[in-house]
This record gives structure tokens, C-alpha cells and sequence, in this order.
């Protein structure tokens, strides 16, 4: 019986993949039976994919797509055959790799290799965290497993190796990460490019091992998989595989992304001894499985009851866990009056802590929130002990932390934040680049935003990373120059389903008057003046360097308006009208930005009235670095002047 | 004697500090003794702390940098008590984070956590290398350890972890890694964010590891160096040390990066029981170091000796070793006939391997060396037993591969390249900049460098990717459109001393005349004709489809030129003249790149007239996927047209 089952999946499999002249056959054919296993063993009622306690199931190893998709057919998905023969084309459900957004039932996008493995770290910290607070009695709202399936490559990337330090750190024991080891990438044998013990390794990571030498004896990978569930740390399951198993390419590193034509499939049928027409499901696999899947909707329905039941008793966690609307007046937090002195990462840390007993949101920072201050005061770390906490203890593992907020932000019930400084934002971007690929709404807060930075030097000082995070698709950019501007930084990203990057300056700033309303329309004339003959356009902590030029200038008598671009995403959804009423070309515009992104020659009245940073910062003091370059209201009323005669 | 010494190391560090108002006090305090015998037992000539068989060390907790410039000191390396107490200002060599520009005597830059350790692997590998290659007999003008200094943060860190697996792989035993241990990172003790066994781990990647429990103990740390140097494996010494030791801060978190005050140091040198005067070395110690440094001298004198024998024995091994000038004739391997079809990444193996033989040039990809063929046909790889080979197989570790490509680099007689998918140089980001920064050349190869990668889906299709790079300083990127552009590309990667990012598309192309010459100029007209009406600025594969629409443009009647631009920081290094005469903004300018790099509205007419793609790519075949984002000569000729009118 199961036998044929994995036959059918790989024969499947390879036919979706022949039909689109590109995918994986190797480890479609190699890891069939763990797939199926965790298909088998996972509690998912595919007539409701996103029920919030179904078991989460992520596949680092994306690239496995065409045997997941064969295997959500068979476990009566919506994937129809069509779809199946469809794999890879525009417009399928049979995405080239597994989409969030696209089949239902798949619960992250994954491709690029490691991070899958950490946003399944996230979603066992939501689990815990969630099953913690919401637990009443025996009624448990939340209270499910996490699987995981990765291959050789996926533990080879820091990212997975740093999320594995933290799964054992918090003893994430309801995580089954199931490991198929064929020992083969596509340079060939792992032994050129791997010769550590993985065992090993993980058991100095606090995790539980269980070995499988079988890796095609479906009931093994099912008896383990049993075993994990009862462990007190999280689990690896290590199945020995063989990668392009059944074909006459078995354990060839060629077999991983070559298509077999129908002539090799006929072989691979042959050697399987599997003769089931193409497309059809086994009449017996189709029986067994029938059962299985019932079994599953038997045991949603018997949650649904409970939760009947859990509404009736607790209405109000029941609201706070199915209705999160994360409403949130954030402009009640505004605040006119103007300081001598603001400390923008204090006002974050402020709202961060104020939106605390309202919001479901966690996170933490790689190691650095008492200098980005984004943590909560009222409660410690989240631990092997305390489950409830919502400060996350990252450690110096940013790419990491982004995927893991992007797994505790899929798992749903929970929003994520994460921090650290902006300049090692670099560290995390593939991590970011999932979120805006997935729409999933992580808020990444970088401090230290500019050269201004300081005696830190060039390394800590960011230049290139807003030009990459506004080239980035589907993420909101933030950089605000005050409390009213960060708090519509703070009211866009809880409205919208986008992740967001909030930039906020390390260096303390005079306050000056700024808009929420202007902010949530993404860029405002911050200063409107009669008579004025030119706009400066600037963003965030350059808005006061630019205003205390304005001043200057006014002296000698050149007005000029004053434009705050808090979030040029935003600004450029505005409607024709209003975007030409803030920025119009009918007169001189100079873009002033310490950073080095070239997007403000999109509105600068020419290419010299961009006024940026082309080169690494400096080591030294934050106002002597920006001396140095140029970004004093001395130098920049100087150049404005200079711009507009 | 060594208390001594390590007495004055910790009070000049902290009176650096002091002065400078910011620094790290927790390390120098507390790792004082570890660097102390690193410069003990290291061979380096300070006055020639560039000679090419100095032992490398490598700080990859920069952060150290005040008790690094303080050790250097005393070691008489040229850095003055006037450098030490301009610490962290403009302009003096003492910068905020070690910097190789700056200092003369420091190996890498650092800072950003973990790539350190990276970077040591990488020069650990230069040396294996480049020891066999030269060795003859007793000769060998390449032998010399390498040493790394990094902290619990290093660890943490993906990159590391991912290094520390190639090392153990590759059995590079003259690598010693000197792990300060204090258990406490910026957010408190490692206990919250770090509870695995390091030495295990270590163990389970093939280490040798050595333990020191008392970090206080000079004699102990120099005698587990002797140790490693025994070791036929790479070697961690683990030294458990206290942060901000002897300070009232000692063994807290806080103590990371707070300055002690003068009433605080006076405690320090109180605890110590140290009173020698501010800025003084002890004459004890200034006696006993300088006797180190003379042996170390000495040592010097004899390897020049060796040197001379060398030179005259081994002539052509000698010149291959000191003048490596790069020198290759990329011009001769011009070709100016037309094909119908073209595969530039088979075009890019052929030109490495053209330079096999004759450039010292060493590199790998991360497990994609079959896609990218960025490898070398005429060896295998570089692994344990084979120490001539130039093929290094990083496994999927793409922020390894790109520190340690650094590293191979840095170290001298050696360039190296490496190679991975476009869309994963996110990956690498970390390590791009570094090199960046470092003005460090080292040539990245990416392949699949558009949308039109086509069926494995947005993940593996770049967006957002020709921004970053292009914002970031000091590298190149190279976008060729044929082979004659891309022997353009690695003639200026060879030429110059910056790093370059190389971009090769997925898809074959139609071969179109392009010019080797016109390319060394970063952008030229690749079709200039008379009655032409506009300019057509593109990069890369674009060109072709530009070449395509601009054919059907014709057909109509509308003539115009076309712009290759495969290099934007070389051609905006041409004078003024050439530039106007190549894209003159008297006429129309419209660019297009399936990329989302706002640089184009530097070059053209008005907004309209940039076309890029602002989304992320979709699942399909690549010529439907370009078809759907409008890419093709006939949407294209469309756009173009309406453009004009």
C-alpha cells in the first residue's frame, strides 16, 4: 500500500515535471515517502487549509514542489490534475516553487534554501506562545505540531544553522524537523562539501535525533515521527535517502534538476513495478487515503465543537484570538508641541510598549535592543520557562530573526517586529525580500539610519540599503522625522498587509513641527511658505538638517518650501493632483538625502539638484562625519543656494 | 611580566575610550590577554607588516579595536600614543573598527559580526594554496598560520557557522580560531540566546579544540597556541575570560559599550594594582616586548635571506608569486562575428578557463557551479587531500563563500571569484560590501540576472538586486549584452582594484554586434544612426529585445539609437563630452531594464520614459514571464512608439 502510494507520487511527480520541461525529479523521487509521511501524519483538513490550529507544514526544500503538489492532490487539496499538468506555467496554482499566496494549504513561500527551516522556528514560537495564553482547561484553542522538511542544502545555510540554535535555546519541542539525507547537492556528493557530523551537532544544539536508515519505509518515517511528538526538545529526523530513487539516475547529483523524458518515466515505472495509468490515483491508495482524510475532518469538526464551546466560555480571549483587527488609535498618541531635543528611538521604544497591552505583537532584536530600545519593558524574555513573554532573545543572528518574524506573522494570531541597526539590515534582506514576496506584515525597525551614525564607522553606517529596500517590491519604507510621522508609520503598517522597514536616527534631533495626516499621505509640504521659489524634499532626520538650512537661507532671503517624504511608497499611491500640489515641476526641486538611493532624480527638478551620499561614511563623530560629507545647514544652505541661482 | 603587560593594555584601551566618549571597554577588559599572546606568538614584522609570509591575524570582534591599536602599539607597529588618543576621530589610522586601508598591520576589516572568521578561513585556504604551489624543498616562501580573534557574538552568526563547517571540511590546520568566551552579549548572558555545547559543535565539524579556563593566564593562551600549531586539523582555543574584567562592570552586559569615566579607571588601575602613568608602557614590559619583536625581525631577515636563494633558483615561480600583475590580453579573445544564438554563461566559463593558466585565480559557487559553469574544467576541487586545485565547493553557504572569497583575496597572490544565482546575492549582500569597503576585488559572478530565469518563480528571479549593487560604492557591476562587453568586464575587473559584480542572464540570446572598446567605456552607442530621433538606453539581455523593437520601430519608419550601458560607474567616469555625445538629453532618452534600479531616471528624458519592472517576477516559462512584464521586441516597440509621439 505504500508502496504504491510513493509510486504513484513519484511517477506523478516526474510527469508534472516532464509536461513543464523544468523542476526537480530528485528529490521528488528520493523524498517521496517523507512527504507522504508527514501527509499521513499531519493534521490538516483540506477543505479548511487555514484553520488556526491545523498542524503547519513548510518545506525549506521548495524545490520538492511537483511531489508536494502530487501529494496535495492526493490528499484532496484543491489541486486538481489539471493544475498538476499545468506545474510551472502562469497563472497555475503549481507555482515553479511552493507560493503562500497562491495553492491553499501551503504555509510559506520557500525556494531560496535555509530559511524555510526558521520560519518554522517562528511558527513553533507562535504555537507555544499562543497554546500558553489561550489554554483553558482542556479546551486549547491553539495546540498543534510544526513539520519541517529540508535536505542537505537547507542545513547548510547559516540561516538554518542560527535557527537551530534557537529552536534548542527555547526547547521548541512541538517542532519535527524531518531532514532527507541523500547526501548529494548539485555539485555532486556531499562529501566534498560537507563532511561534518549533523548528528552531532544538533544534539550540541539541544535538539532530539532520531535516525531513519530507511528513508523508503514509509511506516519507520511514521513510527518516528511519533517519537518526536513526545520529546521535550525539538526533534530532527534524519531519513537516509536516495536522491533520484527508482530512476536510472539514482544517486547521481545530475538527476536533481533534469527532467526525465517519457522514455526514462517508462524506466522509472519499470524498476518501480508501477503500471497505474498516468494521472490516476492507485483505486487502493485512493481508499486509504480517503480514510485518513476523514479522519481529519472528523477531528476538525470535533475542534470547531470545542471552540463552540471555548466562544461561549471566553468570549473575550476568543476575540483577541480569531478577530485581530490590531485597532489602534495610534493618533491619540500624537503630540504637538515642539522639543528642544527628540530622541526618535526613545518615541519608538514609547509606542512600542503602548501598543503592548493592545496588540498581539512580539519580537526582538539581534542582539541589540538596548541600543535600538525596541523591547518591552513589562514583561522579559520569552524562554524554555516563560512562555508568555514577548521579547525574543535573537542573539546575533539577524537573517534568522527576519525569517523567524516572518514565521511567527504566517502562523497568524501574532504580529512580528524585529530590529537592529540599519547598516546590518544587509544581513536579514533575504529574509525581508520573503516577507514582501509572501505581503507578510513583519515591521523591521532599523535604527542607526545614517552616516550620522558615527564613531561606529563605515561598517555601521548605512549608504546603499534605502535604495535596496525601496527597489524592493511590496515593502512600505518609513523614514519619519518625528513623533507624529512615526506614529502614522506605525498606524499605515498595522492597516496595511505589507511588511514594513521603519528607519529611525541614532542621533538625537530638534524637534520640529510634523504631520500625521501629512504622513499617512506619504510625503507633505511640512513647510509651506508664501513667496517661496524653490522645494528641498527630504526625508526623516535630513527634515531637520534641511529646515535649520531653510532658516539660513531665509536670512538672505531665499524662501523655500520644505517636503517630508516619510514613505515614498505611499507618497506615490497619492492621486496625480496632490503629488504635483507637493512636489510640482513647475519649479526648482532639490532632493536632500544622507544616503545614496536614485530615486529622488525621479523628482528633483535635474540631475544636479540631487543632494546625497556616493560613498561610505567615516569613523568619527556623528556630527563630524556629517560635517565631513556636507550634511551641516551650513554646507547644505550653501549648495541650495549655489542650486537655485 | 605578562600581568603587567596586560595590565597597560587594559588601562591604555580604556583611556582611549575615554577620550574618544564611545568605544568597547567589555572586550578590551576582558580579552586583553588573548591578543596580547596572538601578537606574542604571531609573526609579524611591524616594520613590514605587509610581507606576504607574515602570519595573518584577523579581529573579527572589531569591536576590540582599542585594545587592538593598544597591543599594536606596544608591539611597535606604526600607531603613536598621539593615534591612540585621537582614537575614533576623522582622520587619525585608529578608526572606530579596525580598518586594512587605514592601519598598517590590520589584515581585514571588521565589524560587522562573523565574516571575520569567514575571511581567516579564506586566507587560511590562500595559504594551504599557495604553500604547496611554491614550496620547494626547504624552501617555502609561503608558510604561515593564520589567526582569528572572535567573541560569542562571531559565533552566533550564520556566516561563521557556515565557514567553520569549510574549514573542517577542508582541513585547513593552520587556522586558529581564539574564541574569547565571556557568556555575555550586549542584551546580557549568552544563557538567554546561546545555550549549545561550542565545543561539541566544533567537535562534530572537525575541529581540534582546545580549552583555557582561565583567561587571565597569558602562559596558558600562548601554550595552547604551541598546541594548535600541532594540530592536523583547524583548532578553536575556547579561553573563558570575564567581560570588562577588573572594572566594576566586570562580568556585566552593561559594560559592553558604556566608557569608563576617570573616576572608573582609577578603580580599574585600584583593582589591578597598575599605576604606571597614562599612555606609559612599563619599562619591564617595553624591555620584554621589544626582545619579541627583535626575534620576530630577526625571523624576517631570514625569510628575506631565503627569499634571495628563492629568486635565484626559482626565478619564473618567484615573478609569478610578487609580480602578479593580472596582465592578460582579454582583447584577443575578441570575437566580431554574429551568432544566431549565444550563451553568454558558456561564454563566461570559456573565458575562465582561457585564464586558467596564465592568472593566479582561485573560486567556486555555492553548490551551482553546473548553472552558473562559472568552475574550471582543468581540475577538481580543492579539498583535503588535493591542495592544487582551483575549484572550491562551498556547498549552499553563499555568505561564507563571499567572506571567504575576501579572505582568499586579502591575502595576497591570489584573486578570486565566486559565483551563484542573481536573486541569492542577498545572501552575500554582507560580504559584497565588505569587499566594497575594503576596495577588496573580488569578482562576483551572478547568472540568472532577470525575470526571465523564468520557471523556478519570483524567488529566483532578481528585482530589486541591480539597485543594491549599484548604490553601493566602490564595486562595479558589469551587465554585458555579448561576449565582446564581457571580456570588456573581466579586462576592467583585472585592471582595476575594486570589486565587480558580473551579470549573466539565464536565456541564450541573439548575438548582436557589441564592441570591447565601447564597452572599457562603461556605455556607448551600440547602434548609432543617421536621422535617428531618440536614444534607447538598456543593459544586458534588454539590449537584445531593444535591438528587436528597434528593428520593428524601423519598419515603421521611426529610426533610433541604441545605448549599451553595461557599466553605469565606468561610464560615469568619461568625461562630460563623451557622455553628452552618447546620451545627449537634447533628444528623447528613454531606458529600459527588467530590473527596478531608479538610476534611469538619472539618464532619461522625463519619468515616463523609464521602463523597468516594479513587481516581483511570476512563475512561468521565461519568455512567457517577459512576455507577461511587457519584455518583448513588440510590447516594447509599442511602448517605445508612444513614447516618441
Amino acid at each position: 500500500m505504500e508502496n504504491l502510494a510513493t509510486s504513484y507520487l513519484r511517477v506523478t511527480s516526474c510527469l508534472e515535471i516532464e509536461r513543464a520541461g523544468s523542476g526537480h525529479p530528485g528529490i521528488a523521487l528520493g523524498g517521496a515517502p517523507i512527504i507522504y509521511s508527514i501527509y499521513k501524519q499531519a493534521f490538516v483538513n483540506p477543505d479548511y487549509p487555514h484553520f488556526i490550529n491545523r498542524d503547519r507544514i513548510v518545506f525549506s526544500a521548495g524545490h520538492a514542489s511537483a511531489l508536494i503538489y502530487a501529494c496535495m492532490h492526493l490528499f484532496k487539496f484543491k489541486v486538481t490534475n489539471e493544475e498538476l499538468k499545468n506545474f510551472r506555467r502562469i497563472g497555475s496554482l503549481t507555482t515553479g516553487h511552493p507560493e503562500v499566496n497562491g495553492l491553499p494549504g501551503i504555509d510559506a513561500s520557500t525556494g531560496p534554501l535555509g530559511q524555510g527551516i526558521a520560519m518554522a522556528v517562528g511558527m513553533a514560537i507562535a504555537e507555544e506562545f499562543l497554546r500558553n495564553k489561550f489554554q483553558k482547561g482542556n479546551l486549547k484553542p491553539i495546540d498543534h505540531y510544526t513539520y519541517c522538511f529540508c535536505g542537505d542544502g537547507c542545513l547548510m545555510e547559516g540561516v538554518a544553522q542560527e535557527a537551530i540554535t534557537i529552536a534548542g535555546n527555547l526547547r521548541l519541542n512541538k517542532l519535527i524537523l524531518l531532514y532527507d539525507k541523500n547526501d548529494i547537492t548539485i555539485e555532486g556528493s556531499t562529501s566534498i562539501s560537507n563532511k561534518e557530523v549533523v548528528k552531532e551537532k544538533f544534539i550540541a544544539c539541544n535538539w532530539n535525533v532520531i535516525e531513519v536508515n530507511n528513508g523508503n519505509d514509509v511506516s519507520l518515517i511514521d513510527e518516528a515521527i511519533i517519537r518526536a511528538k513526545q520529546s521535550d526538545k525539538p526533534t530532527i529526523i534524519i531519513v537516509k535517502t536516495q536522491i533520484g530513487y527508482g530512476s536510472e539516475f539514482a544517486g547521481k547529483s545530475s538527476i536533481h534538476g533534469k527532467p526525465l523524458n517519457s522514455e526514462q518515466i517508462k524506466n522509472l515505472r519499470q524498476n518501480l513495478n508501477y503500471f497505474v495509468p498516468d494521472w490516476e490515483i492507485p483505486s487502493d491508495v485512493e481508499k486509504f487515503v480517503s480514510k485518513l482524510v476523514l479522519n481529519k475532518k472528523n477531528e476538525y469538526d470535533r475542534q470547531q465543537k470545542d471552540l463552540v464551546e471555548y466562544k461561549k466560555k471566553y468570549k473575550e480571549e476568543y476575540e483577541q484570538l480569531f478577530n485581530t483587527k490590531y485597532d489602534f488609535n495610534f493618533k491619540e498618541l500624537q503630540d504637538d508641541s515642539i522639543s528642544e531635543e527628540i530622541d526618535m528611538r526613545h518615541i519608538g521604544h514609547e509606542i512600542l510598549n503602548n501598543i503592548y497591552d493592545k496588540l498581539q505583537i512580539i519580537g526582538g532584536s539581534a542582539d541589540l535592543a538596548p541600543s535600538t530600545q525596541m523591547f518591552f519593558d513589562k514583561c522579559g524574555y520569552f524562554d524554555e520557562t516563560n512562555r508568555q513573554n514577548r521579547n525574543i532573545a535573537y542573539g546575533v543572528r539577524e537573517h534568522a530573526m527576519g525569517a523567524i518574524s516572518n514565521g511567527l506573522t504566517l502562523h497568524g494570531g501574532l504580529r512580528a517586529f524585529c530590529s537592529t541597526f540599519f547598516s546590518f539590515s544587509n544581513y536579514l534582506t533575504p529574509a525581508i525580500r520573503m516577507s514582501a514576496l509572501m505581503k507578510n506584515p513583519v515591521l523591521y525597525i532599523f535604527t542607526h539610519d545614517s552616516v550620522a551614525t558615527g564613531e561606529d564607522g563605515p561598517t555601521h553606517q548605512p549608504i546603499e540599503q534605502l535604495a535596496t529596500m525601496r527597489a524592493m517590491p511590496d515593502i512600505n519604507v518609513f523614514r519619519p522625522v518625528g513623533r507624529n510621522e512615526m506614529l502614522a508609520g506605525f498606524e499605515y503598517f498595522f492597516k496595511n498587509k505589507l511588511p514594513m522597514a521603519l528607519l529611525i536616527p541614532r542621533q538625537h534631533l530638534k524637534g520640529i513641527e510634523n504631520s500625521y495626516s501629512g504622513a499617512l499621505r506619504g510625503g507633505y509640504k511640512i513647510v509651506d511658505r508664501e513667496n517661496s521659489i524653490a522645494t528641498i524634499v527630504s526625508t526623516g532626520s535630513d527634515v531637520v538638517l534641511v529646515s535649520k538650512a531653510s532658516d539660513l537661507l531665509e536670512k538672505k532671503g531665499i524662501i523655500v518650501d520644505i517636503v517630508s517624504v516619510p514613505c515614498v511608497e505611499l507618497f506615490e499611491k497619492q492621486d496625480k493632483e496632490y503629488k504635483n500640489s507637493v512636489i510640482g515641476k513647475t519649479r526648482k526641486v532639490i532632493c536632500v538625502e544622507s544616503s545614496n538611493d536614485s530615486i529622488w532624480y525621479k523628482y528633483a527638478s535635474s540631475v544636479e539638484d540631487v543632494i546625497k551620499m556616493e560613498t561610505f561614511g567615516i569613523s568619527g563623530r556623528g556630527e563630524e562625519v556629517m560635517d565631513y560629507f556636507g550634511f551641516t545647514p551650513e554646507k547644505l544652505a550653501e549648495k541650495i543656494e549655489k542650486l537655485i541661482k
